[in-house]
C-alpha cells in the first residue's frame, strides 16, 4: 500500500507559522532571538506527536530522529530562522516538508521505515545577527572557523560565544555536533529558488546540482584629486573611470563563463565631490560559478581587465579577499533521482545551479550525498516579505520532495 | 623715462603674509573670519604710503582708488580670502601685485596717470565658509541669488546674512556695490593657474580666454536589487553598469567638443552590499566649455547616452540639475595686450581658458572688458598647502601684468 503526504497540511502549517512569527514587515525569526525559540517550541510541539526521538546538538541544532531497520540514516533538512524582515517560506518550508515526509513515512512503515529517518533544523542558516550564515551546518561539518566565530559580534556588541550560552549552547564545543553526521548516507533539502530561473521557465520544481563557490573581493583603484575645471582630460589620473570599466567587463567574463555570475555591488569615491576628479574608488565584486577552474578563470579575468584598466587610466589597483568557498557539486546519482521524482510529480524538469548558499552546501563538503529540490519563487526574490510561491507550487514541491525522499531510502538500501 | 616695478617686493610681502596667516595645514585667511579682517588690515597698511584713497563698498569689497586725469578707470582685481588649509598665492598674489602696479603708475605719473587706477580686493571669492563663491563680485556685477543667499548657513548655523554684519556688511544693501562699477573701461585680474597646462608646455604665463561655462548635474539610474549568485546576468537591472558606462563615454564626449572638460566627481550605490545588484546609483557630472553652443551639446551628448544606457540596461535614469553659469568670454583686444605683455616678458605665450571661475567672470558679466593673466603652477594644483609657484615666475608675473597695465590704460585712452 502506498500511502500519500497530505502537502496541504504544510500549506496551513507555514500559514500558521507565519501568523505568530511574522509582522508587518515580513518574517522575524531571527537565529537565537526569543521569537527563535518559540518557533522551536512550536516545532516541537508538531513532532510530538511521532515516535521521533528529538535532541539539540552541541551546535544548537534540533535533530527527530524516526528509527528504522538499519541504523544508516537518510537526512532531510531546513531551517526555521529568518533574515529579519524576511520571506515566510525561506527554510521553513524545507522544515515543515521534511515533517510531513516524517509522518507519511511513519504511516507508510507502520513506525520502522528500512533506514533511519532524521529531520535536522539547522542553528542559524541565515548568519543575520552576526554577519556568518551556515553556523549550524558548518560547525557540524567542521568547516566553521573557530577563531573568526568567536570574536563575531552583533549590532548591540553581544559575542557571538554569549549569545549561544543565552540560548544554552557551549560555544567551545559546536564541533562536537560533528557527530551527528555518523551514518549519514544522503541528505536532502527542499528550498524556494530565490531566483528568477524556474519561473521564466514557466517550471514549477528544479534538480539543484550545487551550490556556486563564491570568490568575493573589494577592489579599490588609486588616481589623484584634480580639479574638474582646471585639469585636462589627457592629464586625469581617474580612479572611477577605471573602476567603472570594470562594470560591463565582468558581464562579457560571466558570458565566456557559462554558466557563472559576476555583481558588482557597492561603489564609493573619494574624495566624492562633483568638483574634484576622484582619487579613490572601491569596488566590489561577487563572482560565482560551479565549476571550480571557471571561478578561478573568473577571477584571473577580472584581475587581469583591472591591471589593464588601471594601466590604460594611469591609476594604481589593490584587491583585497573578502571572502572564498569552494563549489559544492551535488550528488549525480541523487541529482538523477531528484530529476525523476520532478517528472513524475508534474512531468517537467530543469537542473540548475544554487547561487546562495544553503545548509547542504556544509553536509556535501562532510562528504554526505547531497542533493536539493528548487521550488519556484514568484517575483524571482526573497529575503523580503513579498518572497511567495504559488500554492499549487508548494503543495507539488511536497509530493515530489517526499517521492525524492522515498527513492533515496532506496537508494540507500541498494 | 620708464619706471619699472619691483617684483621681488611683491615675493617678499607674499612671503611676509604667509608668515601670519598660514599653519602647518597652509593657509587660514577665510573671509569674515578674523584672519580676514587681520589680513584686510595688513594690507590697507601696505596701502597707505600711496596716495590711494581706500574703501569698503556694500559688499564688503574693499577698494583702492589712484585718481588720474579722467574719470574712467583701470580696474584690477583679486581676493585675499584663502579656503580652509590654501595655498600662499590664490588670490593675493593678484592683489599684491595690484598694489605694486599702483606703485609704479603712481611713481612713473608723478601720482596723476592718464586714467583712474582701482584696486579692488573682492571678498569672499571662495565661498569656503558658506559654499558660494564669488560673493562680493556677484553682488557688485548684480548676478548675486539674494533669495539664496540669504538662506546660507556655515557649519556652526550661522547665516550669511549674520556673519556679514558681524563686520559691518548690511546683507539687504550688498547689491548697492554695483555702482562701484561706473566708469569702469577695463578690468585685468592676474592669478595662479591651478591648472597643469603652463607646466606641461614650459610655459611661465598665459593669456586667459575666458571662463568657462558650467552644467553641473547629478544623474541618477534605477534598476532592481537582486540577489547576487541567484539572478542570472541577462535578468539584471543593474543601475550601476548603466552609471558605469557614462564614465568613458563622458571622455568621449569631451573629446569631440574639442576644449571642453566632463568629470564624474561621485558615485554612491544602493543598497550598496557585495550581494546585491545595485539598485539605484548616482552619479555627478561636471561639464565646462568655453563656448556656450558646445557646453550645450557637451550636455544633451550625456543626457542622449545616459537614455541609450538606460535603456540597454532596463533601468530608469533622471537628471537633476545642480548648478549652471555660462561661459565668460573676455575681451578680444585685451586678451591681445595680454599676449603682448607676457610676449615682451618672456618671449613665449600661451592662450587658454579658466576651467576654475574668477571674480573676472562676473565683472565680464557685467559688460566691463575683461582679461586675465596665468602665471603657471607646480605640481598643477591650488586649494592645497602645496600651492606653488617658481619665484622667477612670480616675478615675471609681475612684470608682465605690469606691462599689460600699462597697455590697458593707453588702450582706454584710445
Amino acid at each position: 500500500m502506498s500511502i500519500s503526504p497530505n502537502p496541504k497540511r504544510t500549506v496551513a502549517e507555514l500559514r500558521e507559522l507565519r501568523g505568530f512569527t511574522t509582522d508587518e514587515n515580513g518574517a522575524q525569526r531571527v537565529a537565537f532571538t526569543p521569537m527563535w525559540v518559540q518557533t522551536r517550541a512550536w516545532l516541537r510541539n508538531k513532532l510530538e506527536t511521532l515516535p521521533v526521538e528529538t535532541h539539540v546538538d552541541a551546535a544548537g541544532n534540533l535533530w527527530s530522529t524516526l528509527r528504522g531497520e538499519s541504523e544508516t540514516c537518510l537526512l532531510i533538512g531546513g531551517h526555521m530562522d529568518s533574515v529579519p524582515n524576511g520571506g515566510w517560506l525561506d527554510g521553513c518550508l524545507n522544515v515543515l516538508a521534511g515533517v510531513e515526509i516524517l509522518r507519511r513515512i511513519h504511516a507508510q512503515y507502520q513506525g520502522k521505515p528500512p533506514v533511519t529517518v532524521r529531520l535536522v533544523d539547522w542553528a542559524d542558516e541565515e548568519g543575520a545577527r552576526f554577519g556568518k550564515s551556515l553556523f549550524g551546518s558548518s560547525a557540524c561539518s567542521g568547516n566553521l572557523d573557530m577563531t573568526e566565530a568567536s570574536g563575531l559580534v552583533d549590532k548591540q556588541g553581544i559575542k557571538l560565544p554569549d549569545a549561544l550560552r543565552e540560548v544554552g549552547i557551549d560555544f567551545e564545543r559546536v564541533k562536537d555536533s560533528g557527530k551527528e553526521l555518523k551514518n549519514a548516507a544522503a541528505y536532502l533539502e527542499l528550498h524556494i529558488e530565490q531566483g528568477p530561473v524556474l519561473l521564466d521557465l514557466d517550471r514549477p520544481l528544479g534538480a539543484v546540482l550545487g551550490t556556486f563557490g563564491v570568490e568575493r573581493h573589494a577592489i579599490t583603484f588609486h588616481g589623484q584629486a584634480a580639479h574638474s575645471g582646471s585639469t585636462p582630460m589627457n592629464r586625469r589620473k581617474d580612479a572611477f573611470l577605471a573602476a567603472a570599466k570594470m562594470s560591463p567587463e565582468i558581464y562579457r567574463i560571466a558570458e565566456r563563463s557559462q554558466g557563472g555570475v559576476c555583481t558588482i555591488g557597492s561603489c564609493t569615491t573619494k574624495p566624492g565631490i562633483v568638483t574634484s576628479v576622484v582619487e579613490e574608488c572601491r569596488i566590489t565584486l561577487d563572482q560565482r560559478h560551479l565549476a571550480g577552474p571557471a571561478l578561478a578563470r573568473m577571477l584571473q579575468e577580472a584581475k587581469d581587465a583591472s591591471d589593464k584598466f588601471a594601466k590604460e587610466g594611469n591609476v594604481k589597483v589593490a584587491w583585497e579577499r573578502l571572502w572564498q568557498i569552494a563549489p559544492r557539486p551535488f550528488n549525480d546519482e541523487l541529482i538523477a533521482l531528484c530529476d525523476e521524482a520532478i517528472r513524475e510529480t508534474c512531468g517537467q524538469v530543469h537542473r540548475l545551479p544554487s547561487g546562495p548558499l544553503h545548509d547542504a552546501a556544509e553536509v556535501a563538503a562532510a562528504g554526505v550525498p547531497t542533493v536539493m529540490m528548487f521550488v519556484q519563487s514568484l517575483h524571482g526574490i526573497s529575503h523580503n516579505k513579498i518572497e511567495d510561491t504559488k500554492e499549487e507550487h508548494l503543495e507539488l514541491c511536497v509530493t515530489a520532495f517526499d517521492k525524492l525522499a522515498e527513492k533515496a531510502m532506496k537508494w540507500i538500501c541498494t
